[in-house]
């Protein structure tokens, strides 16, 4: 079993504690030629959907031979099983909790996954368990030094795997799209789980789109660049990761529209031969 | 003396000055094949004590040949020492202002301290030193590197270090324990400096122990796991670092008890035959 | 070409989105070997300036032979350039929009710039490109692997970059310096575009110099050292920069006198022969 040079770490941890630096020091004593790489340590506090659909934006960038730690865990202590899964060439290490599932499915599924129980490959803890710091964050270094994945578990099912819930849009028989917004980024930007195939037609620039929310309707231009929009004008756009985005020219469209992550949202395309959807 | 490969930086520089990057630069500067790994930059500005806390939680999961780098220095430019200290096999540099110390001691004490005083170690500082950047980075870069600790500096008595001030709980007579809050985490468990040791029978599971603070008084159920507490049920459980902790399952025990670090909370268990300790 | 050992990141990206994560992950996967240091990624969204002076006061602690990364792009996707520019023995990555052009200027001026636009070296984007983890991290990540910056694109003429907008204080005849805030620190000490050098005898420790700012005036004292304030008063030390700053012992000069970055600030030395400048 080769040496894998690069451990990419999500969490929910924070970083004003010292969780995320004590499980990158395990991982450290464990593999000293391993780089440890933040995707984040911000997701919000025990959001297993914002880490899962986090991971999934940033997978497809990771080093195709790489580790992922990921670690968004309410369940802390309870039943749910700590796993390794080999996926494609990467391994993901974290709780078997939905955190990993999407990632894993957009890399083709797992080619085979571990319950990390032996206790020869945890690091005592002097209370309870600490998931981070004493099951993954060693199993992760012993995976990068080239322990073989099958011996830091026993085998499970890889069918067994507890999935990830990202839902799809319901296009509806009238054209219009029941959305929901996937994620607000650090600019505000609303990115829906709506890519413009969804859309059809009405994804051209220069299209308007109604777009209404909780007891609000606006009414949004499909523009190819944040910076055409105008300004105040509501926009739709491709983000940079392929999908839909709500947005504002250097403003938050999530704080002037009060839009969260999770918000459903409904758009109305134009008619066919209608200029516009409002 | 041999090089060294890891550094565990831990400051109140927080992230969004370029102070820490900075630091980490002079340190690559010297050393270029160091791993910089950051415990974490957001010890509250100027908290010795919440840094030494910080520092005594990780210090076990360090790299036992690795250097720590310590910064929480109210008394920038004034009569502190700036040293570096051997303990175990372990180095340690930061102001002597009881912010190592009881790292050090936790890692059985000093076997060596010298004072950062000589100049071909420093960086020329375009104004007044910055610590951290000017002394410390660089001489953490020359003793990664393999300069030798006693190199870098006059000695000075270990017995000379400032002592950190980690306050002990007070158990009276009847039984009655007065404590402290040590820490607040990211989740909002509130650690005390207690552990279970100190409550005896009382720390079994099931056990209701009253808990006073201010001018409040609640009852805490001991339990196994955080997961094992009741909706809005406050409970007391030993964490992962082996102390007890109040915590409330998925929600911050410190924001709905208005508990804050430092804050004195006194545990009365019940009596021996009573059911509680209310 | 050599490889190169050191990337110096700094960005806008704000740590809760996985984007500095993913830029530091398409590094790695191009070139392994190096190790990515963070330098912020806490400059405030969009703000050109604030980017720039922190990586003008950053730059001469960088290793000499590294590289920079810096992005801070409110015109994401329209006409700026994106470039990489060599300066003394860096290399600097970025938006050709003012926020490179200072710290190329303190490393004694470019002696090369290409244009970031040889397909090649950029990855695919599902959508519009997003500049850091499409173009620029990739041009990072051939940069550190040996790849000659000629071959990373078109040359551009070095005095055609953007330059930077760093204003200078004005010295007036009567003795009173109109300055600006460039800068308030985590410990709320604000850094001023003035050095000890335009003060001249004012400089010298003890002296009193009114500080006129909005509508407010209040007379600080130059001293040597942080520690040196008495409780609540303010004073004027030349920082660890080696510019003048406005600063409390301990408290944040910024939220007491309410100035923001950018503030204009007059300075008011006493007039020979007096003892203060009120």
């Amino acid at each position: 079993v080769p040496t894998r040079r690069v451990v990419s770490f999500l969490s929910d941890y924070g970083l004003a504690d010292e969780f995320a630096g004590v499980c990158r020091s395990v991982i450290l004593s464990v593999a000293p030629d391993v780089q440890v790489v933040d995707i984040t340590h911000e997701v919000p506090a025990h959001d297993v959907r914002a880490g899962a659909l986090t991971l999934v934006r940033s997978v497809q960038y990771l080093p195709d031979d790489g580790i992922v730690l990921a670690v968004v865990d309410p369940g802390v202590a309870t039943e749910r099983r700590l796993v390794g899964v080999a996926a494609a060439g990467m391994l993901l290490f974290g709780p078997d909790n939905g955190l990993l599932a999407p990632a894993v499915a957009m890399l083709g599924g797992a080619s085979a996954v571990v319950s990390l129980n032996r206790p020869e490959y945890r690091l005592p803890a002097p209370g309870p368990t600490f998931a981070g710091r004493d099951v993954l964050a060693p199993a992760v270094g012993y995976a990068a030094s080239g322990v073989a994945l099958s011996d830091l578990g026993d085998p499970v099912d890889p069918a067994g795997l507890v999935p990830g819930l990202l839902g799809l849009p319901t296009v509806n028989e009238d054209g219009t799209i029941d959305a929901e917004v996937l994620w607000i980024d650090r600019f505000g930007n609303c990115q829906l789980n709506v890519g413009p195939e969804d859309l059809g037609d009405a994804a051209r620039s220069g299209t308007r789109v109604q777009v209404r929310w909780a007891d609000q309707a606006r009414t949004a231009r499909v523009v190819g660049a944040y910076a055409d929009a105008k300004e105040s004008e509501l926009v739709l756009l491709v983000d940079s990761y392929g999908l839909l985005s709500l947005a504002l020219d250097r403003r938050s469209a999530a704080e002037e529209c009060r839009l969260r992550a999770g918000a459903a949202v409904r758009l109305v395309p134009p008619r066919p031969g209608q200029e516009d959807g409002s």
